[in-house]
């Protein structure tokens, strides 16, 4: 019964989900390293078109260019010989202890500069590699007590490490645009722009925002107990949705990294249903990689770890099946019209009317009666829900 | 397509849940009062067995008593008439400004004591009208700050409130049980008796332990970031789920209480595989009313009101089949199995076996490969939790 | 031992805060309404300098233009008489059924109409009362389910009623500035804007910027686990502090609207260090009101009020105490240098060093040594914490 | 300024707190391994009296047995020539892959065969080195999918192991009690017992109640949004106060371990008061150890590490110092009388009276003025907290 993807579906994975070793803070690796290649030729037999990376998940923090270029050279053969692309790479600006301060924004100016020529390097790789985004979720760029952490120089070092690098790649000329990836805490105790409001609000204040948008994941705006699918439509509201982590979150707990759709199943449906289906005409909003980021859990073997990124794909998929019987179904459509959803789209003042002529206007106000609202002129919002819950469910 | 109710469903709602005006912290009603005998008659029409309410639902606080019993019998002929019973009703101890402090532990002891009059007047009401179960919510029992509440006093005196309403009902031979239903927060800023696990160790304090357990809530346990599924199993496993709220929670905020089904669907579908197939054989584990405690939105009319009611009722049945289907699916038990889910049943050490044969047992320990759990014995449990997800999208 | 505010502290208070009656979604009143002369008399007598308010805490919703009028009136002679001024007024657009589902963003365009009529009067009675910031909480703007409220049109008819406001105090020549006040949820299940950064995302995407600026309440934003101290700053950051709302709340749940400092204290402590120390050369980062959005507790008598008001002045004046005494104590100093948080204020690179003069800075990179970040330079974060605590506890 | 501790005071610190190496999910260490023999000697110059530890703290898993005894007996040393007494000590049952499904409630019975002799080994040492208390932090107990884990087989699991542990060290005799420490999720999505309240009411299940506790931490609780003064307030009530861990915790996010007092301030000021102060005539109520179980923070040195350690016990005697002046302050004692504080200690029925009695009373109902209770008798919370917070802050 299992929908089979294709690459027009547009699914990719990160390298550090599947060769995810199992190790959290309170045990160590469940699971053997996996070899890139090896990993590059299992998500082209389950269907993915993508393979994305921090550097370090390819090669070791601070190994020989001999090691690295070799490490670099195997994945392009294994991306030639299976036909996946690297759509994104990102930097490791967390793991090593140099970085335990931050990078962009560590208080100690060196590590600043180090951060800065790696990340830059990195971008080298990028434009070698074709990808054509570049990730920078900032997990280091925080603090845990509010005397440590000058926000505003912080902010002002962040502008300045993300100025620096649009200098880079737009002298270079390289197709590179950069998506920041939000998160409110963990590692840190706060992150610097927790939010796709947050990180939205910053991109404006840099000299080229229009090469930088946000990477949103799933989980990270869950843990603040914000509505993803919203964080997303406003982001694809001030068209700022450059890439996506696809995942599952259950509540406000510390990252969870599950299969997409094993966590806030209602808001999944809804956030496929936006992508898919939220477009112009109902096509497309959102035309970028359909990217998990994601953890196989710690108690699998590497059976499990397949059949953790085979459910990633298959519930998008279903979900998007979902989404489009919901769309099509005349009677959704009739109470989506009963509760005036796209009348939201309608301007609030006629064509041409301004707001001297609103003010004019009695039947807006002065005639206008209020009173029907009291015990009647009910939205059906819970019905329309009910409709939602029983296509996701397929009692439809 | 819906499924149709019976009386064995044990479907129950409150008066204050259909009867919801929509007010809010901040906003008044969007709707008028309904009146009980309309309530009775559309809950028989939608397939409800029963009806619950607190005293001032029915009547208002400080009546008289003429207006009292006319309310009395009215829903007593409201029932009679439709076959509807009143499987439980429960006491308002937090509405007035009496109760500012709370019922059984206000720090004022003449309030303390009106507080037991009114819960002793109403017992006998439960009695008269047949109800099996009396819930206790103790929604303003608690505080805002620490040092405004003596904890452990309070326990007391809600300890000598429960003991001496059991020796009442004990006396009046009542056959009636009565259930604490926790809440960690709202309206207090911290509530006694916080989860389903403080009731319970609560409940172990009192002089008649055996006619008292719990009602939980889906959304109050939510609140606090808990499994509801799983303390459910713990209330089940301690012999004290007397009664149980059903309604839906979006994370920690806010008491929402959506409908059914309508929160975290994933739990949901737990929940109701637990209570309709966790009993001996696969059979019910419990077989108290199903009692939604939710509330109409406030966008919502009349109409909507009672398609909300309806929702509740229908995402249960859905959850129903759709978990009996996935108990059946000979895929699902053979990942159970391969999963050791089973296991966990068989006693830990064989019949007969004490620790020191345990001791003796080098199988055990000395030779005891824990090697193999690196990179092997995997437990799958991400395929099986796919599996749960595609028997709840009916996609199997 | 109070410490005696003055106007220059700029203190001021809601009308509905001191004004609460006691009702939340679990008991009506427990209080008498308070009568705004009564209020602006007693905000004088403990030191406010400012009275604040929605048109309908001052008169009814649909009341006549003379009561209007009277209740503006008697508001403007009491601040004549008592020096008080009213720096900010804000609009109701959320208790009445008619905002069931919003006011600017409803998905019914005459309630829109509507909602912007009520606006624009309020206006003008904003610039009529000398107020010079205009706050807009959108606390109605959102919605349960994701299917009900399509966010993007949302968003749009948000920007058209804040374009065509600002538009018409520009040409009316209001001295009038916005603010909008962000919530994550409550009375709504999700909020448009639901954070500072969501809020200063959507600002620029105004036409006029510029006159628009956040309200960022306490209790809000750490509602969603986020910093507030830290949202503070990036508001500062990005030139959109033009209004604050101080209060207290406990961790994420419902909105308690507890006393200043009655919450996170910790954090309440940062950020009074930050509005007051964290200008340059160390005087204050913001000159607005610091207005308090609290509510006395339902527990409370008048007495009860007004100590409550007087507790948010005296923590504030307190916390205010301590942080001088912080930032003066040398120690301080000497583990902040330590810590190297000053040093976060230079730049990345040095003066006129371009990439390409890092690239070539072995130093930076290639001779960098990394190792040393390993069980070395410590930056004493932990130290730092517990010199503020001690502050704070007036222990130093 | 700083207070001296005492070994009265009785100060404990986990091998595992000063000795964490740095590691989290996105990194690994920044500090090299502290030596046991470093640790006692520093522990006993801050003032410590006692040191914990787990099994593989001391040792590593799977170790020869020379190494093991070679460890102890170093241990053994060192506290001998300290004068460190070793309190408690507990079993790791969660870092190895093992344990990756749990220990006693893997569903893997092999797994919790191994579990149980670990543990009863780790007995045997805790008899050898005098610790009063064994601490059970389950953990691993749990899952992240509801259908992966039967709960209740789970808790039989939990009992049989518990209950066979109970016989050892009975038969034994082993003058040892078991506690057992709640947490409600990570490393597991969720979390058997996860609270204080449900590992007590699971207590009351077993064969020997009488010698099994709980040990709740400030952080776990909180991670719930529970408050954790009354958390231990039930706990104390309920007898089962058995042990302690005393850190600190900025809301509902991952375990953050920070220093005591470096989370949520008040609930620690309330928590310093009700172990101190909270006994008969104001005493202790609480005697056992006042164990510290944080994290120095990564960003940290050796240097940071003691630091912190000692930040810990500064806090704790501040905090202390706090207490006993808020319970000596005239004003606070008077406050409390007027809010009925003491009150609650009162009974609600007078002595010898019966239901009755109380029936018959028409002062406590039929002649009870609650109407009184509006607009007037307030209880002045807000005023007592204000007290509380100004003591706090050193500021009366």
């Amino acid at each position: 019964m299992a929908i089979t993807p294709t690459p027009a579906d547009k699914f990719s994975f990160g390298l550090w989900t599947i060769g995810y070793n199992g190790a959290d803070p309170f045990g160590g690796p469940t699971r053997p390293p996996l070899d890139v290649v090896d990993a590059v030729e299992n998500l082209a037999k389950i269907g993915a078109y993508g393979l994305t990376f921090h550097d370090n998940d390819l090669f070791p923090f601070g190994c020989t260019e001999e090691k690295r270029r070799s490490q670099i050279d195997r994945v392009k053969q294994a991306c030639a010989d299976t036909g996946l692309i690297i759509p994104m790479i990102t930097t490791n600006l967390f793991s090593e202890p140099v970085f335990k301060d931050g990078g962009f924004t560590s208080n100690d100016r060196s590590v600043r500069r180090f951060a800065l020529r790696k990340v830059l390097r990195n971008l080298d790789l990028a434009a070698e590699l074709g990808a054509k985004t570049f990730v920078m979720w900032g997990g280091r760029e925080g603090a845990e007590y509010d005397s440590a952490k000058d926000i505003r120089s912080a902010l002002s070092r962040y502008r300045e490490a993300v100025n620096l690098l649009g200098d880079y790649v737009t002298d270079k000329g390289y197709d590179i645009r950069f998506a920041i990836e939000p998160k409110p805490n963990e590692p840190r105790g706060d992150i610097l722009l927790p939010t796709v409001g947050h990180a939205m609000a910053f991109i404006t204040t840099l000299e080229r925002p229009e090469i930088v948008g946000v990477n949103p994941e799933v989980g990270h705006e869950q843990m603040a107990g914000l509505n993803f699918a919203a964080g997303i439509a406003q982001a694809l509201y001030q068209g700022k949705l450059f890439h996506i982590d696809l995942n599952g979150q259950r509540g406000i707990k510390y990252d969870q990294d599950l299969v997409f759709g094993h966590g806030d199943l209602h808001n999944a449906f809804a956030l496929v249903d936006l992508l898919e289906n939220g477009g112009p005409n109902g096509g497309q909003a959102y035309d970028g990689p359909r990217h998990f980021d994601y953890k196989p859990s710690r108690t699998e073997d590497i059976t499990g770890v397949w059949d953790s990124a085979k459910a990633n794909i298959q519930t998008y998929l279903l979900l998007k099946e979902r989404a489009k019987a919901f769309r099509a179904d005349p009677e959704v459509q009739q109470m989506l019209a009963a509760a005036k959803v796209p009348d939201l789209a309608l301007p609030t003042l006629g064509e041409g009317e301004s707001y001297d002529d609103l003010l004019a206007d009695r039947a807006s106000y002065e005639d206008f009666d209020t009173d029907a609202y009291f015990g009647g002129k009910g939205f059906g919002f819970v019905r329309l829900q009910q409709l939602a819950l029983e296509h996701l469910l397929g009692a439809r």
